[in-house]
């Protein structure tokens, strides 16, 4: 669909991919390690999957929470599958910590405290994770 | 454990369960057929369970936003497992409309309007859910 951003997106961090979905990085000082799987064609619902294509996405999903865990060691795991501003199939998968711009509300809720992670070496994660999720998803 | 609300639950509008899940109608005049599935165990995140539980676990999921999605026809549906709160695993399966309390933000944002969804008859819609997921889920 042409306005749709995940169907043309202009500048993504891809940490893996195969012919029906994803895993890409999303750049946010608040949340190093914010990753979003994004299904590939333009669906707007879980349910609109066939049963097949929904463990498929659902196993890269729980990929992505298991190399976040095992990288990252968060005190939390948030999943999340909205679409209200995107409607196009995608899972927001979210590292959490106890001092974290939010916590214990969700990302989406008011600010409670700036953070430091700011000094976090992106590109040294990227690669990190990038390898375990090829690790795991083969 | 005792001090969670989730293994000792005081109140609760259960519209299906097995011996592995609930699937519990939330009580919130923003979102009547909001439903959370929670897990009957004590575990903190998918990845801990079994490969054969989570994806019992999802299928529950998925059959909820099949049922609220046949009934309500909401514009949207969202799904989330945050449990920064309580840790305890729970799905959030949440009917969304276009002029609803927080949309297109997520439910946990800043409200952005009332509503005039108070009037729906609970009753009537929990045992149209109910009956709904017996079918769903046989």
């Amino acid at each position: 669909m042409a306005s749709c951003p995940l169907c043309q997106p202009v500048t993504e961090t891809v940490l893996w991919q195969d012919t029906r979905c994803r895993v890409i990085l999303v750049s946010d000082p608040d949340y190093p390690g914010f990753c979003r799987v994004v299904w590939r064609e333009h669906v707007k619902e879980m349910t609109d999957l066939t049963e097949t294509d929904r463990a498929h996405f659902m196993s890269v999903v729980f990929a992505a929470e298991r190399v976040l865990r095992d990288s990252l060691k968060p005190d939390k795991i948030n999943l999340a599958s909205l679409g209200n501003q995107v409607p196009h199939l995608h899972w927001h998968v979210i590292p959490r910590y106890a001092g974290d711009a939010h916590f214990p509300d969700p990302v989406w809720a008011a600010r409670k405290r700036d953070t430091g992670k700011a000094g976090i070496d992106g590109a040294a994660l990227k690669e990190r994770l990038a390898q375990r999720l090829r690790e795991v998803l083969t």
